[in-house]
C-alpha cells in the first residue's frame, strides 16, 4: 500500500490554512485562503484541491472552545459562524474519511510534540501569542485533553473586562489586540512617539510589526508597550509553571517576532515570580514549526485517531 | 496471605497525622501528634506504634514542593525543617518497606479519587482551603504528576507580595491566613464589629471559626471578610475551570466549614467569570474524606506503587 497522508486545517485566525501532511509530519502541499462568512464552502474548496485516495483522514484546529463529546465548536469568539456548523459531520459526509476537531492551540501543541520543539520533551505548556492568546498542554508525551484557555486566566481580578465575561484576562494585557489598543489610547492622548507619524495619524492601521520596529528605533512608547505586555505574559507563564511544573514553555505566534524585548521581559518577570526550583528546570523556547504547528498538529491528531481506530 | 495495610502520613500543617489504612481505603487506626522541630523522631514514634508485619508500605504527604525524581521535599514554607531531612530514605531504612512522598494536596486529591467525592469522576481539581491553599488535579482518573500550586497562582499581578516570591497569589487573599490578617487590620483600625469584644482585644487570638460565628450573628466586618475571600477564591476556581475544564471542583480543608458564605460567594464569582459552557458542566462539591483525604491518599499512593512494582 502507498503511504497515506492526512489533511490538516487551521481555522485559527483571519486565514484559513489547509495542508496535506505526510505520516512523518511534513507538509506536502499547503493552501492559504481567507475565511469568509461562507466558511464551509471555503473549507470544501480547499480540501477539494488537495484530496485524493491517498488521504486517510482530516484534522481541524479551530480557535475556540471545542466539545470533544459533541465534536463541535462551542464558542469561537473570533469566528462565530463556525459555532453553527457541524464541520466534522459535513466534511466526513463529503469525503468519507474520519474527521477530528481540536482547539487550534491544542493542535499546535500536538504538532510541536510530534515533530517540533517539543519532540524530546516530556511535558510542556505551549502559548500561542497573536491577536489573542491560546494554550495547549502536553504531559507525559500526551496532549492533555483540556481547554487550556490560558489567555482567559485572570491575572488581575479587578482588571479590564474581557468579552469572554471574565475580568483581567491575560489576553487583555499581553496579546496583539491589547498592545494595539494601548498604542491607540496613548497616541490619541498625544503621547510623544515615532508612531505619531505612521499612517498619517490613522492609528487604527498600526500593526505590532510597526510597534516592534519603533521599539528597535528606540521609541519609548513602543518599548513601554512591549515591556508592559511582556510583564503580564511573565505573570501568566509563572502561573503555568507553578501549576504544571513543565520541562518547557514553548512560545509560538506572530508576537514571538518581538522576542528580544517582549519575551525577554516575560522571562525576566516569570523568573521573579515562579517557584525558583521549578523555574530553574524549565526551558522557555520558541516554536519550531511556527505558523505551521496547528496545521501539522491537526493532521497528526487525525493520524493518531486512525491508529487508535485500527487497533 | 493476610490483607496488607499501608501507613499514610499527613505532614500538612501544624499537626502530624499518621494512620494505618486498609486496601479498601479505610482508616484502621489513626494517631495525631504535634510536629516539633524534631519531625523525624515524631514520625518514627508514630509509625512505631502502628507498624507490624501487616504493613506493606508507607506514603507521606507533605505541604510543599516535592521532587519526585529526588524523592525529597524541596520547599515547605510552613515546615522548613523537612527540607533538610531525607524522610523517604530514613523511613525506608528503619522499616524496610517501600516509601513514597507526595505533596499533601496531591495526596488528598488521590484520596478523594480513590474512595472519596471523586470516586466516580473522570477529572477534577481539588483545592485545600486552610492556613494556605493547595491544589491537586485528577485527569482521566489519574492524579496529574504536577505541582498544582493553585494557591500560588497570581490573580492580582500587582497585588500583595507573597513569601513565595510572587505577588497577588490566590493564597494571599482567600486563605485562613489572609482572612485573619485582614481581620486584625480592620479591628486595629477601629472598625466596628462584634469581634472587637473577643479575647479582650487580643485580635491575634482570633480563629476563622470565631469570624464565621460573628458572620452568622450578622456582623458586617465578619461577613465582608468571608465574602472578599470567597470572591478571590471564585477567581481562582474560574481560572482552573478555564484551564482544565474539569467535571468537578472538590473543596476540602477547614475553611469549607464556612460553606454558606465563603464558598457560595466563590461559586457566584466563578459563575460570572468562567466560560459558561465549562461552568455549566462542573460540579463544585465538598470533600467526602475531609481531613482524612491526605492521610488516606498518601496510603493509597503507597498501595499504587506496590502494585506497579509487583507487575
Amino acid at each position: 500500500m502507498q503511504k497515506k497522508c492526512a489533511i490538516g486545517i487551521d481555522l485559527g485566525g483571519t486565514n484559513l490554512r489547509v495542508a496535506k501532511v505526510s505520516p512523518e509530519g511534513e507538509i506536502v502541499t499547503k493552501i492559504t485562503a481567507s475565511t469568509s462568512e461562507e466558511v464551509l464552502g471555503s473549507v470544501h474548496k480547499a480540501i477539494d484541491s488537495l484530496f485524493s485516495d491517498e488521504i486517510a483522514g482530516v484534522g481541524i484546529g479551530v480557535a475556540g472552545l471545542i466539545s470533544r463529546e459533541r465534536r463541535r465548536v462551542i464558542i469561537s469568539p473570533n469566528l462565530h459562524v463556525v459555532e453553527k456548523i457541524d464541520l466534522v459531520g459535513e466534511i466526513a459526509k463529503r469525503y468519507g474519511v474520519p474527521v477530528v476537531i481540536e482547539n487550534d492551540a491544542n493542535a499546535a501543541a500536538y504538532g510541536e510534540m510530534w515533530v517540533g520543539a517539543g519532540k524530546d520533551i516530556q511535558s510542556f505548556v505551549l502559548l500561542t501569542l497573536g491577536t489573542g492568546i491560546g494554550g495547549g498542554m502536553v504531559h507525559g508525551k500526551k496532549l492533555l485533553n483540556v481547554p487550556a484557555e490560558i489567555g482567559h486566566m485572570s491575572v488581575s481580578s479587578d482588571g479590564e473586562k474581557c468579552p469572554c465575561g471574565n475580568s483581567g484576562c491575560l489576553e487583555s494585557y499581553a496579546s496583539a489586540r491589547a498592545i494595539l489598543s494601548r498604542a491607540v489610547y496613548h497616541l490619541e492622548a498625544g503621547r510623544e512617539s515615532l508612531l505619531q507619524m505612521y499612517y498619517e495619524g490613522n492609528f487604527y492601521k498600526l500593526t505590532t510589526e510597526d510597534i516592534f520596529k519603533a521599539a528597535l528605533d528606540g521609541d519609548n512608547l513602543a518599548r513601554d508597550l512591549w515591556k508592559s505586555a511582556g510583564r503580564y505574559l511573565g505573570v501568566g507563564i509563572a502561573n503555568m509553571i507553578n501549576l504544571m511544573g513543565p520541562d518547557a514553555v514553548i512560545l509560538t505566534g506572530g508576537l514571538t517576532g518581538a522576542w528580544d524585548i517582549y519575551i525577554q521581559e516575560a522571562v525576566k518577570e516569570a523568573s521573579k515570580r515562579a517557584f525558583r526550583e521549578l523555574f530553574e528546570r524549565v526551558k522557555i523556547i520558541p516554536s519550531l514549526l511556527k505558523d505551521d504547528a496547528g496545521l501539522i498538529g491537526a493532521a497528526g491528531i487525525a493520524f493518531n485517531i486512525l491508529r487508535t481506530q485500527a487497533v
